[in-house]
C-alpha cells in the first residue's frame, strides 16, 4: 500500500486578513525517492509570520508563495528512507519541508537539510531557540543594535520566538530590557519567568500618548536599541523615545501584513536623534548563522535560556495556528506537531 | 575712536516660517582682546538650513540658539590682531564666528580656529566645498552610502552646497548620478556643469505620482543610494523606488525645518527592500574630516569639483538671505559677504 502525505495548499490570496480558506489540505501519495534525496517524515512544522507576507503577490524580498503549492515552512523530523551517502534512516534533520507529513529533499543542495543532534537539545527547539528565530534575534540585536551594557533595549512581540531570545541575549550582556506584548499573562511571562525589567501590555495602551506614557515609565533613560517585529503605531511611539545614537533593528511588521498602514510619523528623529536604522531577513546573512547558532544551542543546552512553545495537534490545525499567530493568540513559539 | 561691531541676534522664535523680524540688527564696539583670543575680520559668513532647527525650542541635535544672542554661522576672515602665538595678523582663518563682522575668539579651544591657505583655494571655499558643506557630503556618501561602481545614487537640493559635492563625488566613483532640484536653471545647470546624468525638476512634480513617474525615467534600475537633504513628499517617493540594501544618509529635512509633518508612508519598504537608513551630523565625525578635507581640498584646487555660490553683500541682507535659502531661491553655496 503506497503510503500517504497530507500536506496543505495555498488556494486563493488573502485580501486583508487571512482566513482559513486560503487553504487547502490535500492528500497525496508520499514521492518516490530519486537519486540524491533524502524522504523526511516531519515531526514538527514551524509557523512564522513572514509566511504571511509571501501570501501576498508583488514586490517583496522574496518571491510570493505559488498558489496550489505547498506553503513553505520549516521543518524539523526524522529521515525515513535515504538515497543520498550523507543521510540514513532515523537522522534528524531540519529543513524547510513545508506544511506537510513528508518531504522528499535534494540533500545536495546547500542549506536543503542540516543533521542535528536531538539528545541534548529538544527537536522542536531547532525551529525556534536554535534555529530561525533564534538566530533572527542573535544577528538583530549583536549585529546590527550592538548592544552595550548599561544600556537600554525594547522589543515587541516579546513573548514570541523572537522577542523572548532578544531580551534574554539583552539582559545577558547588562541592558535594561523592557518588552511589549499583549495581555498580563504574556507580560508576567516575560517579567517573572524570562527575566525582562519590564514589560508593556500594548493592549491597555491603545494609542501613542498612552503607550508613550508607558513607555517613559519603563524605559526612564530613554531606548538605544528597538528590536522591531510589529510595526505601526507601536513602532512609531518608541521610536519617539530613541535616545541619541540609538539604533533600531527592523525585523518584522506583523502590523501590516494584511495591508494596513505603517507610516513613520516621527521622521524627523531620525536625524535629530542620528538614528540608525537597519532593515533585515536572516536568511541573507548566512554567515553569522554559526556563531549565534553555537551561542543559542549552548544556551538551551544548559537551561540558561528559556522559551515557551506553543504547539498544534495534526496539519489540519495548521492554518487557523497560523490565523491565530497573526492575531497574537499564540503564546511562545507556534508549531505544529505532526506526528 | 573705538570699531564697531555689526551683529545679528536672534530677537524671537519663529512661530511656523522664519521672518526677518526674528532677526534684529545691533552696532556694538568690537570686543577688546583677552590673552589668548584672536580678532577675526570675517570676510563671509556662510548660511546653511541647519540654522533653522536650531532656531527653534525643543529636542534636538544642538542647544538652541539663545534668544539675543548673536546668531551662529560659519566663518571664513583674516585675522585683525591677535594674543595668542599661533595666530598673527593676516592670517586666513575659518571659523564658527557668527552673524557678525568682528569676533573675537579663544583660539586655544580645540576646533575654534583654523588656519586656511587662500593662495590656491579661494577664501569663501573653506565655507563650501572644502568647508563644512563638503565634508557633509564626503561623510554621508562615502563613508554611509558607501557607492559603488554603477549604482545609482539619488540626491535632492542638488544644485546646493551639499548636493552638488554629493553628485560630483558619486559620478567620479562610476555611479549613476540623479539630482533632484527646483525649477530649469538649477536642473540645467546640475546636468550641464556639474555632470550629473539627470536631475529632476521637483516643482513640475508636485505630487508622488508626478515625481515617481519622472525617478522611473530618470533611475530606470531604481535607486541604490539616496543622500537626503529635503525630506517630505520627496524622500517618500525616492525609498519607494529604492533596490535592495540600499542606503539612505538623513542629512537634512529643509521642508520640515518649520514643523511641517515628515512621515514615512512608505515603511514597510524599509524591511522589504532591507534598507540601511543613517541620520547624521557632521561635526560628530570629526575622525573624518582629514580625508574629507584632502579630497575637497585637492578637488577644489584643480579646478576639478566645480561649485557655485550665491553671495549677498553686507550683514543687514542676512536675514532674506536665509529666508530665501529656505524657501530654495539661493543658487549654490549661500554666503554673506562682510567686507
Amino acid at each position: 500500500m503506497t503510503e500517504m502525505n497530507q500536506r496543505i495548499v495555498l488556494a486563493s490570496r488573502p485580501t486583508g486578513e487571512a482566513r482559513s480558506d486560503n487553504f487547502r489540505l490535500e492528500t497525496v501519495a508520499v514521492p518516490a525517492l530519486e537519486d540524491g534525496q533524502v524522504l523526511v517524515r516531519h515531526h514538527f512544522l514551524s509557523l512564522d509570520p513572514y509566511m504571511r507576507m509571501r501570501m501576498n503577490d508583488g514586490k517583496n524580498y522574496a518571491a510570493p508563495q505559488a498558489i496550489d503549492e505547498v506553503m513553505i515552512g520549516g521543518t524539523v523530523g526524522v529521515v525515513a528512507a535515504s538515497r543520498h551517502p550523507n543521510y540514513a534512516p532515523g537522522d534528524s534533520v531540519v529543513g524547510m519541508g513545508g506544511w506537510q507529513q513528508f518531504a522528499a529533499v535534494n540533500a545536495a543542495v546547500p542549506g536543503a537539510l542540516r543533521k542535528v543532534d536531538a539528545s541534548v537539545i529538544p527537536l522542536s527547539a531547532y525551529l525556534g531557540a536554535v534555529g530561525m528565530p533564534g538566530v533572527t534575534a542573535w544577528v538583530g540585536l549583536i549585529h546590527f543594535i550592538e548592544p552595550k551594557e548599561g544600556e537600554t533595549i525594547v522589543v515587541d512581540a516579546a513573548s514570541g520566538a523572537v522577542g523572548s531570545a532578544v531580551g534574554q541575549l539583552a539582559k545577558a550582556r547588562g541592558c535594561r530590557v523592557v518588552g511589549i506584548a499583549g495581555g498580563p499573562d504574556k507580560c508576567n511571562y516575560v517579567v517573572d519567568e524570562l527575566g525582562f525589567d519590564a514589560c508593556i501590555d500594548y493592549k491597555a495602551h491603545r494609542d501613542a500618548t498612552s503607550l508613550g506614557a508607558a513607555l517613559d515609565a519603563a524605559a526612564p533613560s530613554g531606548v538605544d536599541g528597538l528590536f522591531e517585529n510589529v510595526g505601526g503605531m507601536i513602532f512609531d511611539t518608541v521610536l519617539s523615545r530613541m535616545n541619541a545614537f540609538g539604533r533600531v533593528a527592523l525585523c518584522g511588521l506583523i502590523s501590516g501584513y494584511d495591508g494596513e498602514s505603517l507610516a513613520i510619523s516621527n521622521a524627523r528623529l531620525l536625524l535629530t536623534q542620528r538614528l540608525r536604522l537597519q532593515g533585515f531577513i536572516v536568511s541573507e546573512h548566512m554567515h553569522l548563522w554559526p556563531a549565534a547558532l553555537k551561542e543559542m544551542g549552548g544556551l538551551v543546552a544548559t537551561g540558561t535560556l528559556k522559551y515557551r512553545e506553543s504547539v498544534a495537534a495534526n496539519l489540519a490545525a495548521a492554518p487557523e495556528a497560523f490565523i491565530g499567530l497573526l492575531k497574537g493568540r499564540n503564546f511562545g513559539k507556534q508549531l505544529v506537531k505532526l506526528t
